[in-house]
């Protein structure tokens, strides 16, 4: 049998590398955005309109899944690509995450965790074992190890105690996913304590995965610490291994990301904030429901071509907020995918030319290079 | 100036008339299914989506375009057209019968109508004159005259009542249009007496329009009286204009109204029930949250080529309404008008064969040939 997983890379520029990865569905570049389609929808859109924005890659939550439809629905109706319709490569997380900020905990110890669904409270035992079933029925190309990811701030010891388990719960993840073509990743955990961020990955590295996650940030802590603690970390990650920095995050947060050495990213902010009528272009963020869009013929983004772009003016995207109408969402989400692919793209490009510092320094110079304009304060 | 609207028939089979009507953006194909969009969006719908289906005209409400964002904002952003970006042809209604259905109606005399909105509680005047010069504002190809429409049933008196007012306001919309570059329609009412029709359809005719609408149906009498009092009345309607049955319907309806003579349609039945998962299929009914779908790896209808019924399974359609998913009714949205447009063609192209009516008793005898079977019940 092939590897399930192929990486290449093809150019770098100082820690930040741009590359190719090849899974059963297809070719993705890194770095790579992933948007969100959470219980197997990337809400509002279509697949023929997120495959409009560039994307390659998509990720679906493994928590979602489980408790809707079940994982047997699904892998009754063909696996996931063929349910979503999605042909290109997906990536499942390990549910754990949803667990912890979602469901109702009702005991967690080595064995896993138990929680009442919070759509009807059934219990649900979720293990090591269990998640990575429930993954290889699902069938993405990518799946994650169960972890345990505590909220920062969060003391040494419980950092440690996460550590400690997410190293044997990725022991065993290893074990019960065996040979399945799929490509198994392992996550970092360790919070902004870069001595068990790296004792954590050797434990891993030990154990041995064909990719490498840092999951824990983006969790509560100020996004300065983050980009410090990835500065510090990311590139200790294997060298020839994707790394992966999980549920990050702003334009500004990928931009940190990629030039300390991360590969791909994920996050709901293009799409959640997209519903919400926040849109990320090219002159800073904007707010659809103002009232200065009123009048405003102007598109979103004039530097954006995405379907969005070309066709609606503000004025129109106001009044559709402001009824109410889900076409907004669906329009403005698709244009924050495409900003985000075109980030993307952009940073590959730059790193292709050897130009990638100089890029950063005036991406932090311009509209979206401070952390108050990188995102709206967006609760939930 | 050339007048706003040319109507060409292009063939006749017993009552039923195949044509074409050409408007300032574009031609449209009789007989004409045109759904509903609502506030200046189909909801849930793109306009490339729309068009996927082959539409070729839409319809507007004025009275919601009316609360928001009202006509001069639509005007200043340029005018419906590219307000939604809908290119082809867009007839907008009068604001009347939402008025009588979804707002207080605070007052009603030959003058008009004083209301509170819906929305936000707001007194407003309705009058012909504020009508039609909304519906200039807004700039649709063909524009409606302000009527009286009662619901079903009403006795004589108020028919009588109705009809009286319904005239003397379309002589005053008449003037107030003017010779601005859109086609306004006259509408008929009288209810289920024909006699007060044919009275009110004579003194519309002598005010002369260049199209002429039956109002008044569909609003609450039991369709087989609807189909009644068309088939008797519908073919007195001037034959060299466009007819349009307003509010309409079914499938089932549509079939009857045709064959009955009428040329146009609008009706929120295929995206209303799209967003709550009934279907119009070709084997019937299809109601997507049953269970029976769970695992149903077919399309939702085998003989339809859109993009829902291209790509996805019903077992993937149910798990979006079960999650609440809008993409779901976005889906089932764009197959139900897709359906609807499908079935229009087709009588088109029976009505150019000459075999329309043996095509209609096959429909009769079909899934959807009676009135329990064409419609679910479906509440607001």
């Amino acid at each position: 049998m092939s590897a399930p997983l192929s990486f290449n890379i093809l150019a770098r520029d100082g820690k930040a590398r741009r590359g190719a990865i090849t899974t059963a569905h297809g070719r993705f570049d890194t770095p790579a955005f992933m948007p969100v389609g959470t219980a197997g929808a990337l809400k509002s859109l279509t697949p023929e309109q997120v495959a409009s924005t560039g994307t390659q890659i998509v990720l679906a939550n493994t928590y979602h899944l489980l408790l809707r439809p079940g994982p047997s629905i699904v892998a009754g109706l063909g696996g996931l690509h063929r349910f979503m319709q999605w042909n290109g490569a997906i990536l499942t997380d390990s549910g754990g995450f949803q667990v912890f900020s979602l469901a109702d905990l009702r005991r967690m110890d080595d064995d896993g965790v138990v929680f009442r669904s919070h759509i009807d409270g059934a219990s649900i035992t979720l293990t090591p074992e269990v998640s990575i079933a429930v993954q290889n029925q699902l069938g993405a190309d990518i799946i994650m190890a169960f972890d345990e990811c505590p909220p920062l701030p969060a003391d040494d010891a419980a950092l440690s105690a996460a550590v400690g388990r997410t190293v044997r719960w990725a022991r065993r993840c290893k074990q019960a996913h065996g040979d399945q073509p799929q490509a198994l990743y392992g996550i970092v955990q360790g919070g902004l304590n870069i001595g068990l961020r790296r004792s954590c990955l050797a434990d891993l590295v030990d154990i041995g995965f064909p990719g490498y996650a840092i999951g824990g940030l983006s969790v509560g802590e100020p996004p300065p610490e983050m980009w410090s603690l990835l500065d510090d970390f990311a590139d200790d990650l294997p060298g020839d291994r994707p790394r992966y920095l999980m549920g990050v995050g702003t334009p500004l947060d990928l931009v940190h990301a990629v030039s300390s050495g991360m590969d791909q990213f994920d996050c709901v902010l293009p799409t959640r904030n997209g519903r919400k009528g926040y849109a990320f272009t090219s002159t800073g963020v904007v707010r659809l429901r103002n009232a200065e869009h009123r009048l405003s013929r102007e598109p979103l983004d004039a530097a954006c071509d995405c379907y969005c772009c070309r066709w609606f003016c503000r004025g129109y995207l106001r009044h559709l907020f402001q009824i109410g109408e889900t076409l907004g969402g669906t329009l403005v989400s698709l244009h924050n995918i495409a900003f985000y692919q075109r980030l993307m793209s952009r940073m590959r490009t730059e790193i292709d030319r050897g130009s990638f510092a100089a890029w950063k320094l005036a991406f932090l110079n311009g509209p979206l290079g401070c952390p108050a304009a990188a995102a709206p304060n967006h609760p939930g």
